[in-house]
């Protein structure tokens, strides 16, 4: 049997070999509508090639699987170790975060051939290891896939941003046609007693059937003051309502570290609206589309997020309040599964509207107020693979409940994403939130 | 009877214009033995020059106190308004803060002439307000206080930074002797429940009786899981053990952000230590001085701080699990009114030793690894004065507890201080916390 | 007969059309063993990629032949009149030079097609034109040329650059074996009188027989004090002499700016050196390759240049000088045609060893110590064809002779390149001069 | 007889001592009427404070003609060799240059009293060598008094822009009442044949009876074409008509490099200028004042005024041509020494109105087109002083005749003074020229 044909098989079935082989080729079909050009493209440091993040994945495997756990494995390309580690400090040297823009060799078609390479030496560990019951391996790969899954939602960030830079705005894939316009709903706000709350992920390590990052962890108890949680997300019509009211131009609904960015960068807008003719667009990954108003305005930072809530008299909300909220599901919202590739306006039937949040998850990752730092009792694991979130505990803002380029799959009401406040090139939204209103305030 | 005699006469007595009157003479005093070039010096942004402080205080009661309150004020010179004016968007323009070392003109004696008209009108003012018993007067000149004995930090921080720049090393204030050396105490951990807590300041507004700032309130409970304080700052020698372990070319123990300030930077001890022949000396307010090693550690940021604690197995405390055991008190501490200027080896009797940590007031400023962000409830004042303290609740980190540079009277266990992570020029220093050790773990 | 037989046909013959149809052929060719991703590497502002000279050369037929002279031309894609419009403000706005490898659309696939479209359109006109006689437009077809041979120049500049950046450090063309090493010929001075000299070229505008760029005109008289000229280049032997002397560490060789750069940058050998395990590499377009004593240093700034003469006891020729020998011809040398890709050392025969400078043309552009600047009358065209060279008249040095990137055809002793004194990644050479030995010196 | 008295007695008399104390004071009293903090200022790298010229001109008689020729002569401070060298890399490190304005220390009091002992040890030992008749001694001297006029220049170009920065435009000599405003003569130029000329200075060394720096040497023969020169300078007037017809906004007139400047600073007018309510303002020396429309224009960098000639269809002279008709003389001007401290519209009785150029010397410094380069044959001093003029030799242009902050004494015809095509805090202006109107142009 063929290597496609056992990658193609081994992609029908749900066990671990299978969601492996399955998520694995669901990042090369990202890249099957780019040239080789654009899989190459880096504008800023932050948003890598998506050849880069095709070989870095492969990488990662490699680095953490193969290399420890799969006895004589020798790896494809040992200078691949310095180009395709992204921050690993405890395995050795990193080729510039920078630079990654400037690695036309290995070509894309090499790091497609890198990526099958490594894909049938997990497959085959993983084959073996069925036997033997390996339970670390199987945490690995498990990482291995929650790991692809971010950057596959990274790719499509990057990407959007990478072609962004280009006057003729390409899109990364054509729209045969508009979907239909959607009416907003009403914003409301619906009240939480808060006390006391359970937070965080049960259990420890990388679980294969509880998995979790170690930043979710330990689960711990919080105390929550009573607050008022929006019933959907803010529209482009609200926000543009804010810019019209001259929001960018007036120091007082911002942070003075926001006021600053506003000031240096020129923000007048979210990132990718524009005006021509006196028309809004949005850049989008379908190209350059007319603003939807009722859609939830994504690709703001955090900046404007706080700034937009002081202006509308509301603040964001703390982590601790979106979870303890969230925690009662459904997991379910528009995520990258959909194939939209962007937010899309809330939708409710009669029943619960005004009664349950709305896009809680999916759509656009939702700036909280709280800053990214460790639960108590916090504790990376030992070695390289503790780097993978520790040490990013300082200026960063926590976002939660994933977006319409995140997988379904790696999203939990525990997840903890973090950026920082002044980023704008995620999928991030804003959800507001209130404190309830008091007699002697 | 003179000006400068009712300044005089003011200044006996513990009445709120007494207070007034001994405080603004503090702060002209503090400039007694610089010359005009001194008081001129700005190296970096952060470090204002001493003049600009001088003016800036009495900007504050102008702008604050009389020009809303004192009917008829003229101010002494309309054109301050833009060159005194620290950060208050709702007043108006600011003089760029990095250009301040270029104003010459006012010059050193016209600022301090500056000073003694402002004074005398607040005087005045409330020698008619005690009349009338006017308690937003009386609120708004308590709030000038406290600020300008935080500018009196400042300017003590400020100066050190910027004569430390001239390879003369000037000392700010000659010592006759060095005082005598002390033996540092044993570290130690005690142990704390946690559990529910109250935090914060009660009350509301500047009360004149029970004075806090406005991010201290409102108080609020939090649950606190079991911990462990150290009973010291940790000292010169121990930090040493650190640089000497390798800990400033060891990317593990760091954040992600702090490694990178290493890196651009160069960092490879606290910003006043220097090695000349072999021998570690730092730079202080009192000149050149061989290193104390049973000192406190200063001017370390929260990078190194949270790196020394890593490697030292240990972490920074919370600002909740600091303030739950400061808030028992005794408010005592080495403080600016001790004339040290400088942080001292931690001092036990028998009976506390191991039992009551020390050094929680005074010396350094303590880093927690909290996040300066808004308690729940927290509202800003309206107006101008409203940008004292909220517009800044992001990118920075908490510290608490005060230095050797901070007027006692100001200090309390509510205090929250807040300085980026990178910030060194600060008396700021390291308290040790960690978790207790469990059976499981 | 197809496009592609007829551009082949044209490619044959030495008319015009015969000419353009074989310089456009060669500059396609060049990108022959490049993958797309090579084509569109951009490491710094200065280095272009490959794909944007093959469009800018294309562009500039249209907007200066086809676009004024092409009765109902239609452009291939208006927007490139912005992409791929390096600097003509006349003509209109352009994309920012940094950011061209921001630019994966059109892709290299794209833009071959539009060489394509370009070259028929000309090649059509052409036809037509020699019916007509125009000669304005002939000017043109020949000013393109040359413009077309600058950049087939800058394309291997360039894309050496940009692969150089790469750890792989991959070869432009992969060598089959070592050319044979050879010796280095003798360091000798040759005498020359001076006195009254002409010197540029004579002529206006672009005319076909007697191609010359407008810098290079009014041809005009200078006065010459006596001078000595080397007999060949400095050869990385004796670079290497200087490096070892401490060259790079000593300011006293160098300009001041030059000593700045060197600081700033930690120069410490020529842009394309390397030790690895003590022995001396050069990178160059076949891959890394060991460092041929006798062959000429290149690409070294003016004012390393600059340094190693001084450090010699020399001096760089006066662009007076060069023009005054190099006009005596032959004008031959390494150039592009010999396909060697990279300066070789000097060979003479015995007859004119030491009596004729030899390198003269190709192998290195020879850095003068003239600024470049216009000649007495010198005027720019009219329009924004007059851009082409007078607006870079300030901050930069004149070189001269070619290099063997540089196509022979487009080389005359009258020819003017121009770079700043710091730039390095054009195959940049050393010819010394010296001052006669006087008596009472 | 005291120093003081000694000092005042030396000033008297014309010999060398005479001279040395009488510059020497003159400098000192350029301070008089300034702050401690006015003489510590710094703006900008370029801008060094007034009392590092004090000082730096004190250390360069002792690092030049004390320490190498007073036996047994002690450094008042060892230390100022590092703060107050300037660029000598022969001597020594320097404290480096965009930091001397935080050298407090040592105060202005100490500075001035450091120039006392200088001078006291200077006087000593020339009147000791007046004995001994050193020509060496006494030729240092005499290049210390220039260097010393430099930085009497230097002063007051540096105060002017540092006062600048503050917004209440400080005046450095308020003024009593205005000048009589003048009428502009009109504008013509003056034909000149060319042919060959004798350009530099005869002699070699810094001879007592010629001086003349190293840069002017040696005398040598040039090649002229035929050349007009504008009979004055260009005024104010005619400059305002270049920014009204949009000369700012138009790169056409631009140099590539000075169009990037234009953009990069937002340039839309000379250095100096402001417009108020509709009133245009030049900053001067003497505070804000109405801009006089017959006045030279002054304080524009080398890019505008090559812009400012290409839009009137001129352009800038080279340095040869303007010397070729200033050695005609004679040497006089509106110099430092009338105490105008600006330039001033030019006046001419009727016998040479049109026949001979005015302005030649004083007023502005006149930007060339040439480059600063070595004449032919030209060769530094060894040692230390060598490095006082040939290592600046890339990237500056000419400018020559001094200008109305120059001392008369230290200006010639043959003088070159230097600097970056993008400087302005000099005061700098434009004199036209064109070539001959030619029958076949």
């Amino acid at each position: 049997m063929s290597l496609a044909k056992k990658l193609d098989a081994a992609a029908t079935d749900a066990s671990l070999a299978g969601r492996f082989a399955a998520l694995r080729a669901q990042s090369t079909a990202m890249v099957a509508d780019l040239s080789a050009e654009d899989c190459n493209l880096q504008a800023i440091a932050d948003t890598s090639p998506a050849k880069w993040h095709l070989a870095h994945t492969s990488w990662f495997f490699e680095a953490f699987v193969l290399e420890p756990y799969a006895a004589g494995y020798l790896p494809v390309d040992p200078r691949y170790n310095v180009l395709f580690n992204s921050y690993y400090n405890g395995i050795g040297e990193q080729f510039p975060r920078a630079q990654r823009g400037l690695l036309s060799r290995p070509t894309l078609d090499e790091v497609l051939d890198y990526r099958q390479q490594v894909d049938a030496a997990v497959l085959e560990l993983l084959a073996e290891t069925d036997h033997l019951g390996s339970a670390e391996i199987a945490a690995r790969v498990e990482l291995g896939l929650h790991h692809e899954a971010q950057h596959q939602e990274l790719l499509l960030t990057d990407i959007k941003y990478n072609l962004f830079q280009n006057p003729l705005f390409p899109a990364y894939r054509p729209l045969d046609e508009l979907p239909p316009a959607a009416e907003a709903l009403p914003l409301t706000y619906i009240e939480y007693a808060g006390g006391k709350v359970e937070l965080g992920a049960a259990g420890s390590g990388f679980a294969l059937d509880n998995f979790a990052f170690d930043n979710e962890r330990p689960r711990h108890k919080a105390l929550l003051t009573p607050f008022r949680l929006a019933n959907r997300l803010v529209t482009n019509a609200e926000f543009l309502e804010f810019i019209e009211a001259g929001g960018y131009r007036e120091p007082q609904h911002w942070l003075s570290d926001g006021w600053a960015e506003v000031r240096q960068h020129n923000w007048t807008q979210p990132l990718y609206w524009g005006r021509i003719d006196g028309q809004w667009l949005e850049y989008t990954l379908n190209g350059l589309q007319p603003l939807d108003p009722a859609a939830p305005v994504s690709h703001v930072s955090y900046f404007e997020a706080q700034a937009y809530a002081a202006w509308a008299g509301a603040r964001l909300p703390t982590e601790a309040e979106w979870e303890s909220v969230a925690a009662a599901g459904p997991l379910t919202g528009n995520f990258l599964d959909t194939g939209s590739l962007h937010p899309r306006a809330a939708q409710a039937d009669a029943a619960v509207a005004g009664e349950t949040p709305l896009q809680l998850f999916g759509d656009c990752w939702e700036w909280t107020q709280s800053a990214y730092l460790p639960y108590p009792g916090f504790r990376a694991p030992d070695g390289a693979i503790g780097e993978y979130n520790g040490k990013f505990m300082s200026g960063q803002m926590v976002l939660r409940g994933g977006s319409a380029m995140s997988r379904a799959f790696h999203v939990r009401a525990t997840y903890r994403n973090f950026f920082y406040p002044r980023d704008r090139w995620q999928c991030t939204g804003i959800r507001l939130a209130s404190d309830p209103v008091t007699s002697d305030n």
